[in-house]
């Protein structure tokens, strides 16, 4: 019995489909539905499985010296709302590939190695980013769990509580596991930008992963007003003063670049108010999220400065207000340089190439490394970006990448 | 048995409140609640009322010589969401006090007065405006009537429907009446800019409307992707470019007034798409609405050009598109010289100011004027604007813009 990665795929696909592409919301129906088919399906591999405090999925294939440090990897089974097949689920699929083949081969390793299926990677639904590696380590406080869905009226607790999550444990800041007990963590996941594309390169060793700072919640405060009635130099109209904020940043962004400097800016969800907006009404208030992500903790903290200052003075020229909302942080992450070493050497055994790649997304890995846990990454080509449905990511690829993690698992567990 | 029109207001207010403002739907509950109101009013009051097949209301007063063409005043009853109360009301309530005063002293003038009660002036419901008085005039298309609520999955056409109006006679583009038997068209409406505030004065009489150019909904569809992982070179974000487009707009707008053009640009309504709208994920499409107004036809279709071309450079630079759904217009307009000279003169005799002010905001009173009706309008002092909870008009100055309506219709219909 071994797996079909593509079928297995196509499953995941048609259980959690929106009709546009799949929805697997952090600690909602799609996510569940995920976990329980990477489940079923190492039930029938005759693989271990069970879930953690936090409602984490775990395979587990025991080594032989079971005291050892374990070697884990894994990825995150949600997504974004219409999102890719491939984004986190490529990882999940990958390690139960490696674990169902040492088990077919009758590969009994030393050390045990452990699959873990993430939930609530992706911050789309909460704001929160990482939240099932976090809770592993007990890292998640009563006001991350207190924060509001985006698709509903429940808060992160609850929603966590309704897939099985021992909240009170989670709350308290309980770790559910000993970071000294991981050997390692490898992570799989598809490259979410263009560089892999367009460098003809199948895979790539990823060194780093950038940090980011994030307002779920921009509210711009202006004066609503009858648009026909008000002349210019009486409106204090926060569409207007928005756009000019967000052209006022992007031409820093611009500036930055020129310098060197690594950033992204993203405003990726922006509203007027439903309940009172018309077309001949001056808005008179603008909501709108903001994330800044770079490599470098000084370029973020330093920009962060200059979006505070042009919100003052925007908002002083326009009379307007910008009210922000608790600031959401990660911090960046260096990949263990031993690992991956390793993991390049491995690759060149394959007859693969063997370049190194920045993370400019945010992963899973980014908590383990910050635990002092060796952690590496391996990005596999893709298509049209993610984080939409057009991710497209071959099987050939998609094998290289599960070629290389798993010689590097079967030495490091031998 | 006279109007207490304070009690009247308060009647209006209560029946429609949503809690923050008003809402009285174009075609909806709530502008069927206020006209029921005041029709059970003229029925206290022993005036004729009827619905026309368009459902406005009208109230009648017959002359002595109903031969002769008749004077008619009112305004609108529906509103914008969470709006005044003031808002269109004023007008109605302002005619129905003249036609019972003159009933309460047994006038009965030669000509005979009726007050509309209009349905369906705001363009908030439909993205169209005077949708109430251009039924009367057959100027309703089968397009307009297919136009969707923003509130509902229902047409135009299917809201006139539950509210009684004879679609398929309006459909056919029909006119209700012949604008030969119109004498005059008066309509007292709050001011919704803030000139009469600034300048103390009670009232103005109005000399003409400002025309509009109205898209309900421009779309800017860029390519969505992972927010962290796509820099910025590779980006197709929609809000980026259409913050760009809005803040060249604003500087061309800041031009064109220092060169003493009238111009007024309003975007109410912007949203990312709920459906797929994430914090970590950039923005493939943003709709939003736009609208120009201008007394002059010539910066409008000026302003309107550069609107295009500043769309299909942003276009071609970011790599979006800006699609544009049906253009919709109204013409400006320009109140008879006659009758503003004859209510100046009425408003001296009664010792108040007799001050002329251009129109921001669009009223039916330009649909009358356009169809050859000689037409005018008084504006009411109103403060903190209008198209929000907090306009202010107080009793006293209500009771002088009615004091000058009501001795002009009496010196007219004599």
């Amino acid at each position: 019995m071994s797996i079909n990665a593509a079928a297995l795929f196509e499953t995941l696909r048609a259980a959690t489909s929106d009709g546009v592409g799949i929805t697997r919301a952090s600690y909602g129906a799609g996510e569940s539905a995920a976990l329980d088919i990477i489940e079923a399906k190492a039930h029938e591999l005759d693989l271990q499985t069970e879930r953690d405090a936090a409602a984490n999925l775990i395979v587990t294939l025991e080594g032989s010296d079971p005291g050892l440090p374990f070697l884990t990897c894994g990825s995150h089974l949600d997504s974004v709302p219409q999102g890719g097949n491939f984004d986190g689920g490529a990882g999940v699929v990958a390690g139960l590939m490696v674990l169902a083949g040492f088990k077919q081969e009758g590969l009994r390793p030393r050390r045990t190695l452990k699959l873990y299926g993430l939930r609530g990677e992706e911050s789309a639904r909460f704001g929160k980013a990482y939240v099932g590696s976090s809770a592993l380590f007990g890292r998640l406080s009563a006001a991350d769990l207190a924060m509001k869905a985006t698709d509903c009226d429940r808060t992160l607790g609850e929603c966590m509580r309704e897939v099985g999550v021992d909240v009170d444990r989670v709350k308290a800041g309980q770790p559910l596991v000993d970071p000294k007990d991981f050997a390692a963590w490898l992570e799989l996941h598809i490259e979410q930008g263009p560089v892999l594309v367009a460098r003809g390169l199948p895979v790539g060793i990823v060194t780093e992963i950038r940090a980011n700072i994030r307002h779920r919640t921009v509210e711009c405060i202006g004066s609503a007003g009858h648009s026909g009635a008000v002349p210019r130099w009486l409106r204090h109209d926060a569409v207007f003063a928005t756009a000019e904020l967000i052209t006022h940043l992007d031409r820093h962004w611009r500036t930055l670049l020129e310098r060197g400097r690594d950033l992204v800016i993203t405003t990726g969800i922006v509203t007027t108010d439903p309940r009172e907006q018309a077309i001949a009404r001056i808005p008179g208030r603008l909501r709108f999220s903001f994330e800044l992500r770079s490599q470098s903790k000084e370029t973020l903290e330093a920009f962060y400065d200059l979006f505070l200052s042009e919100c003052r003075l925007i908002g002083e020229e326009r009379g307007v207000e910008f009210k922000l909302d608790r600031r959401l942080e990660s911090a960046p992450a260096v990949m263990d340089p031993e690992w991956v070493k390793g993991l390049r050497a491995v690759a060149r055994g394959l007859g693969l190439p063997d370049e190194e790649i920045p993370s400019g997304a945010g992963h899973d890995a980014a908590i383990f490394a910050s635990e002092g846990i060796p952690s590496v990454m391996i990005f596999v080509r893709n298509e049209h970006g993610s984080h939409n449905p057009d991710e497209a990511m071959t099987m050939d690829d998609f094998a290289a990448g599960v070629a290389i993690m798993r010689n590097a698992l079967k030495e490091a567990a031998a």
